[in-house]
């Protein structure tokens, strides 16, 4: 059967999306810039970056979850098919555009506008990571044995809240985009909080 | 023989062009870029910055097509000689000038002149996919069993569809820039109606 | 266990990491671009760009160091957690400002201020490394059998080295930024020498 | 001994070259820009940017040309040492400083002065990795058995045969940019030759 893949072509599928990562994550600091002022205004212009700085840090480490998020996913994968494939383009595209509202959060971060289109933007593409993950597990993809279905709804289940937490904060910065971007800190939370209790199951079961 | 070449060197010819890949695929969004507004106008600013969207989108999306076409091309690959590599290195090329269309349709998308460039670039690089196609079945390439005449007529037959709709709508651009966009739609519908062809081939084959 | 970790997501993980570096050193030239001048002034203007060569030459060569410090810690690793992935992708994140810095040292590298936050973001990276590395060697990684204590010892005492002279050129930097740049010409030093103890060590072990 | 390298490791090292490579043969089009220009004035103004196209793909086949360079001098490679680590890495430093010269030329390419700058720049880089190729033959580095003197000396001398094809292009440069400009197309001419030569030789051995 042609569709049938073989491991060199499942490394090339997991090494392509990792290039993406990895560049989306390095050019998200092309953004900020040294702008041309006299030598004296330096270092206030410099401090004055921080809200670019901030967006840019942010960014980073939302979309190094995602990678982890990735990553585990295709550690189950033993298989592709054209939908996959599909699914997991359409993943990177949403990877891909973070560039863009992460400009427009550092540019205009107290923008109610901006801070909800930079949310959403991060809640899509966490969405998307998750329809990837439902449809390796619900799918025709061949499986790692590791993975039961208890152990897939569990993660499905953990992979949505993230973009919860995004979606929360839309509702959030119609009162105050600062603390919008303020609830963001419990992503991390919500995430090793999951990790936790996974791990603990995971022993339980083993 | 020194131009045989061994199973390293091949995963670094695929590798290299995956990075190619993934690179111009991920640059396009760095057209996209926030103007420099009062706050207030930042929302409608945005919105107007949708035709920059969407020639990023469909750019994304046609590269995402031809990787997947090379792809599909390099799992029936088993060796490579200097023409191989100067093939692909075309290919690439033609690859790595698509930001530069793409750009220029998201800039001037009502010009009938960026339209037909635009097609005209695109169609270009899937014609050299194709050549490297006819190269690798014909050529003195060591390629995989799977891979009968039969298929490899089916592929070529495939790989044409795509050029063939951006050449047709160079000639519907003449009358509307509109309706040649308008006519891309059919790439998916092409591509997917033929991949279901194959597949239904290859299961009365198999 | 599901922490545990196969040699294939190992391999992604050190892939990624290089893939971060090849683009932040190749990313730093962008910096330098050819102004719009009349064509006879052309000569005068590329040679008034040596500031900006010599920062760019500086950080590709430091961070090509770290690239091997990293080649260097990884060679021993062969498992992975959690917390790895998140002590590497801090190491990445200050890795991929180094752009920024890089900048403003170009532009501004006679101003104390630039020379001392160049210092400092550089420090902070190869600190990053260091914890990296401290990880590795105390942590619940598996290592590779040839990783002895007094080695792993050796080499933290020997990353310590770079970051040191960094900060130590903060200190000269109050006096004299030519002097503290000056000074980073010893990172090159230092890095020999404690490459040759290794070295004898190891035979004299050996 | 820690010196000696394994599979993995070397792998990782033509791995972090080849992403240089695709980087920076994929971020030569970001010079290329679509000016902001009534509707009407595009066709002519994307016209004239043909000087800018020709440098862009120029580079582009060269950086090629170098990258087939690169392939073929570690093909015989078996191990590494520090010294290779650094002859590779100040190569990739001469392939990533090419966007640099290539603006210029695209920019300034009637000019003396960008021609010579250009083809001092691009002979620098291959003379560096004729300096790998020396050093891989002539060093401490194990490599394949294919690999014997008489061959390893007709490597060297071709290796030579581009970057003394950009030296005289700077002599013809001091009477005529565009002679200079048209030299270069002696570089194909040159290597397929060479090419030719060599495959005749090793059939002659085989």
């Amino acid at each position: 059967m042609p569709e049938e893949s073989n491991s060199r072509e499942l490394d090339r599928l997991i090494f392509f999306s990792d290039a993406v990562f990895a560049i989306v994550m390095t050019l998200l600091v092309l953004d900020i810039r040294v702008p041309d002022v006299a030598a004296r205004e330096v270092p206030g212009v410099v401090f004055e970056l921080w809200p670019k700085i901030f967006s840019y840090v942010l960014s980073f480490l939302v979309i190094g979850l995602y990678w982890i998020g990735h990553h585990q996913t295709f550690r189950y994968v033993r298989s592709y098919d054209r939908t996959l494939l599909w699914l997991n383009l359409l993943f990177l595209l949403s990877i891909s555009f973070i560039p863009f509202p992460t400009d427009l959060l550092g540019e205009y971060g107290e923008l109610r506008f901006a801070v909800i289109f930079y949310a959403a933007s991060l809640a899509l593409a966490r969405l998307l990571l998750a329809l990837v993950w439902w449809y390796v597990f619900s799918g025709p993809i061949r499986t790692s044995d590791e993975l039961d279905r208890g152990l897939a709804n569990f993660h499905l289940l953990r992979s949505l809240a993230i973009p919860a937490i995004f979606v929360l904060s839309i509702g959030i910065a119609f009162f105050s985009p600062n603390a919008a971007i303020a609830s963001w800190v419990l992503l991390v939370v919500a995430d090793t909080m999951a990790w936790r209790l996974w791990r603990k199951r995971s022993s339980v079961r083993g």
